[in-house]
Order: structure tokens, then C-alpha cells, then sequence
């Protein structure tokens, strides 16, 4: 008899693929079948490719179903749609709209008595349990989160839309100086430009005026003009080979007192060669949590704040206080 | 009417103290009282302080009680005893013993319809939970924990047994090319040698054999024979102004991979002017957090890994998703 948990995904993307190598890691875990709006016969993956549109005749052979879409787009619909099927986990990462996301969710997780957890990734995810784990072990003191360096999704798009840029990407970086100051537990207001660079790879179009594509991008609004920017040209070969991987990481930390001699510091730092990889190797984490809670008898939606970090693991709680605690 | 969270210190060391420092950056709580096994006009405390032999009269005037006896001597006995008649927090820390002492914490909290929250703090506590977060997100990998740059009772105690000893203090310290080698994403296996440097600085006696001194601590057995030790030797003077404080710190780390190509680094990091002081807030958060989960039903022994993180805070959930997540 099969005892595994039976993990579905939607998508099949940068998200999707990893979160498929993902769940080869973990032995407890089974992946049913990868549902896509493309014609399964054209999706290249190692597991079972089915179309979104028989989903629901899926309904009994899957206990989470993880959800790879975008935020803007895709989450905001199928989110509700599929919470009222299955249990889900998924990455949604529009800070703004997550109240408004939590409650539909919430809504139709209920309706089908099944449990949603949302946000999941490493930020949102598993930086804001950090901020939130943080401030409340030391209230008297300021958090900072630093991302990078990494590559910016949001920022890279920004730059393809200039006139004369024919490829680019963005990394965003730390600061070096203001790095070193927070660490050594200043606790400073920051500006943008004093908390991050920005540093932009550019294959420009042939015959563009260089000048005028760096000044473009460098006062595109609230993606560029409050930091400083630079702007290297590179060519098309100098991209293939060097800019297509998707690397990223920061930190977050914070410096509390807890009487007026005593300074303590808490910093949890991710250093990643993928990003979609590891937002995908938590998601999946994340997806045993949701089996588990779901059968103990939670229903609705939940998000990082409400999973007890025991419910992450494959090894049983009695074994877990004796091996890691 | 008063709807502070009402808390309970038994016990006035240098946790406790840290305890009532702690509990007064908090506006949700109140303490009650700190009980002591000394007469209570002998203890010099901001708080009420009631003789520990009074504390059963206060079943009803104290929501959680954070013990804060030691592991060796005082909670096997306390804890079990205290968790029938309050909810209770304790840092139990012998690592070998936590199995059994969770069940008898289980049983006795269970007897009374309390929760009682075992073996919070930083390690074990904090640095747990990062090694089961991790574990769980990133199974293909390797964890390590590094302490120090920090005091060590334990370690501090043992020198002090040694004959031509007045007084002494041992720091643990990380073997920098060794955490330089880790932080690169490397996963060898490490002798203890290899992972840190025990520094001893140690008062003689007058008259003492400096040699005989230094040579019988490198040698003991369990504590420095396995390690690279440096003895510096120094006045009491210089004792009392440079080696009172109770610095601690380190990090738990972890890198894996998702795929044969790509790794991903997490780490965990601590830096402590005050050791019982940090103990103490972490305490204090997961007392709101027993308080919480006791209310809603949760009864018996818990530990760390158990503890929604959300419970930790004093601010509504709702709240938490629209500004931390």
C-alpha cells in the first residue's frame, strides 16, 4: 500500500520545474501529475503532464495541489478556483494585495474544507517569519532587510522596455558600508539609495545611442531614480554566458537592546545559486505542512505566521526532540 | 479591567533577572511575582517578590509561569511539579535528558489541563529550529552549528576545578578558516578540533606552577583534550574589568542542493552582549505564545517546534499579514 502524500502542481514554469525536482527529494512525497494550459504532448517533464482543464477529475487522487502561477495574473483566479477542490500551498508575492488574497482564499478553502497556505517562498515567506520572529523576541529594537545580490525580475523587465535595449537583466546589491554599519548594530533610517545599488547588464540594439539608453534607465521612476544605478553594455554572447542564471539571497537582521548596555543581534542570511529552486524546495516543504494540518483538522487559509515548523518535517515529533533539539 | 497577560518568575538568577528585565519591554504583559527559594527581603528585585513556598496560592493571579531554575538540579524536580498547577516556560537544556523530561512535563501539564512549553531559548530553542527549518527545506545537505565567539559555563567551571586555579573564564570560539571554508558552500566532515578554539583566561593562585596549571586544563578529558586551548593568564584585576560579561553568539548553517548544478546556502546567525538577557526575551515570547495556545485548547508538553511563530507577537494576525508578510 502507498502511504505517500500525493502532491500535485499547477504550472509548469521556473516555479514548476523546481518545485518537480523538489519533490524527488523527498521520499515521503509522490507527484501525481503536473497540470498545464499547454498541450501536455508539447510540455517537456520527466512527470506525468495533464491538461488544466481535467483538473477536478483529479479531485480525490491528490492531497495538495501546489500552485506555480504568477501573482498578477494567475493566483488571483485559480487560487479560489482550485482552494475549493484541494488543499493548497502557493507562492503569492504581492505584498499589497495579500489581505484581499488571504480573505478569498480563506473563503473558498472553507467552501470545500480544505486548507490554503499562502505566500510561501523566501520573501514573502520565510524573511517575514524572520522579521516577525525577530520583533517579537527583542520589541526595543529596528529590523532591516537586504536583498542580493540577485537578480531582479521586476527591475530586468523595466530596462527591456527602453528603446535601444535589446536584452537585459538587474542585479540588485547590498550596499557594502551600510552592511557593515548594521552589522556592527547601528540602527539607522535608510534611504533606498543608501540601502541597495543596482547594477544593470545591457545588450543594447545595433546603432543606439549608449548615453541616451543609460540616462533612460537610470530615471525610470520608482525602479531606478532614488538609487544608484550603473549601467554596463555588454553584448549578446557576454549574456548567454554569463547573465541567464537566476542567483539571488539577502538577509534580514535586527539589533535589539535589552537593557540600556546590552546589544543582541539576529540575522538569518540565504545565499542561493537558483531562486525559483529554492522558493520551490520550500513550497514543497510547506505542502507536507499543509497534508498534515489539513488532517489534524485545519480548514480555511493560513500563511508562514500560523505553520508550526514541526509540521515541515518527515520525521516523527518524538524523534525530532531527541535528534535536533 | 486589567487584560495583561499575567507571568510568574520562579527563580532569581541571572535568568530571572533577565526575565523581569524582559517582560518590561512588553506592554501585553504583567508580571505578577518572582518567587525565590531565598527569603524574599533578601532579594534585591524591581518586582514582588514572595517566597517560592507561597507560589500554589497564586493558581488563579498567574497566567504563565516561566521557570528559570537550572536543568541539572532544579526543573526536573520543579517543572513536573509546577506544570499541574500553571502553565509554564521553561529553558531545560541537558540534551540527553529532554525525551524524559518532556514526558514527565507532558504528564504532570496534562493532569492539571496546562500547557507547558519545554526547552526554549537559543540552543536549544532558536538554533533547533533553524536546523529543522533547514533540514526540511533543503534534505540533499548539511548542517553545522557554530558557537561562540561566547562564554561556556560549563567549560569556565571545569577550569576552575583544576588545583592553582583562582578564577577563569573559557570562551568558544569558531575556527575562522573553518567557517570561511563552510560559508563557501563547502560540507566536509569536522573533528571538534577543527571546529573550535577553546581560550581560557585564568586567575592563579599565588605560587601556582604556571605550567602544571596550563598543561592539567589542555588535558581534561570532555572538555579540551579534543581541542586546540590557549591559557592566558591574568590578574584578578584584569579579570573583574575585562571577563564578567556574559557575551555568547553563533550560527547554525546549512547548504544543499536542489539540483547537481546549483546551491543554496541558509544560515542563522546570533551575536549576544548579553547570554541570560537574550534567553530571557526568547523566553518571554513564547510565555504570550503558551498563554495563547493554552487558550485555545492545546494541553500537555510542547516544544520550540511546536510554537507557531505568529503566536509569538502581540499584534492580531490580520495585522501581521498586511505589514510583515
Amino acid at each position: 500500500m502507498n502511504n505517500k502524500i500525493r502532491v500535485g502542481i499547477v504550472g509548469y514554469g521556473n516555479l514548476g520545474r523546481g518545485v518537480e525536482k523538489a519533490i524527488a527529494h523527498h521520499s515521503d512525497l509522490e507527484l501525481v501529475a503536473i497540470f498545464s494550459r499547454r498541450p501536455p504532448e508539447q510540455v517537456n517533464a520527466q512527470g506525468k503532464v495533464v491538461s488544466v482543464e481535467e483538473i477536478f477529475a483529479y479531485k480525490d487522487q491528490v492531497d495538495v495541489m501546489i500552485l506555480c502561477g504568477g501573482s498578477a495574473q494567475d493566483l488571483p483566479e485559480q487560487g479560489p478556483l482550485y482552494a475549493q477542490a484541494f488543499n493548497t500551498v502557493d507562492s503569492f508575492d504581492l505584498h499589497s494585495h495579500i489581505p484581499q488574497y488571504f480573505a478569498a482564499m480563506d473563503a473558498a478553502a472553507r467552501q470545500g474544507g480544505n486548507l490554503s497556505v499562502i505566500s510561501i517562498g523566501w520573501d514573502p515567506g520565510l524573511f517575514s517569519l524572520a522579521r516577525l520572529l525577530f520583533a517579537s523576541v527583542l520589541p526595543d529594537g529596528k529590523s532591516y532587510t537586504f536583498w542580493g545580490k540577485g537578480v531582479s525580475q521586476g527591475h530586468s523587465v523595466a530596462i527591456r522596455q527602453v528603446p535601444g535595449v535589446r536584452q537585459a537583466v538587474q542585479y540588485t546589491v547590498p550596499v557594502p558600508e551600510t552592511v557593515e554599519q548594521i552589522r556592527l548594530g547601528a540602527t539607522p533610517t535608510l534611504t533606498p539609495r543608501e540601502q541597495h545599488h543596482r547594477i544593470c547588464f545591457v545588450v543594447p540594439e545595433v546603432g543606439a545611442d549608449l548615453d541616451t539608453v543609460e540616462n533612460s534607465i537610470k530615471t525610470i521612476p520608482g525602479y531606478f531614480a532614488d538609487y544608484d544605478t550603473t549601467v554596463h553594455f555588454i553584448t549578446e554572447e557576454q549574456f548567454a554566458a554569463e547573465h541567464t542564471g537566476m542567483p539571488h539571497g539577502g538577509f534580514v537582521i535586527r539589533t535589539g537592546a535589552t537593557d540600556p548596555i546590552h546589544k543582541q543581534q539576529m540575522e538569518f542570511r540565504l545565499d542561493l545559486d537558483s531562486n525559483p529552486e529554492f522558493t520551490a524546495s520550500i513550497l514543497v516543504a510547506y505542502a507536507r505542512a499543509t497534508y498534515r494540518l489539513h488532517k489534524a483538522g485545519d480548514r480555511g487559509a493560513r500563511t508562514i505566521f500560523d505553520v508550526p515548523i514541526g509540521s515541515l518535517s518527515p520525521v516523527p515529533l518524538a524523534e525530532l526532540r531527541k535528534e535536533l533539539l
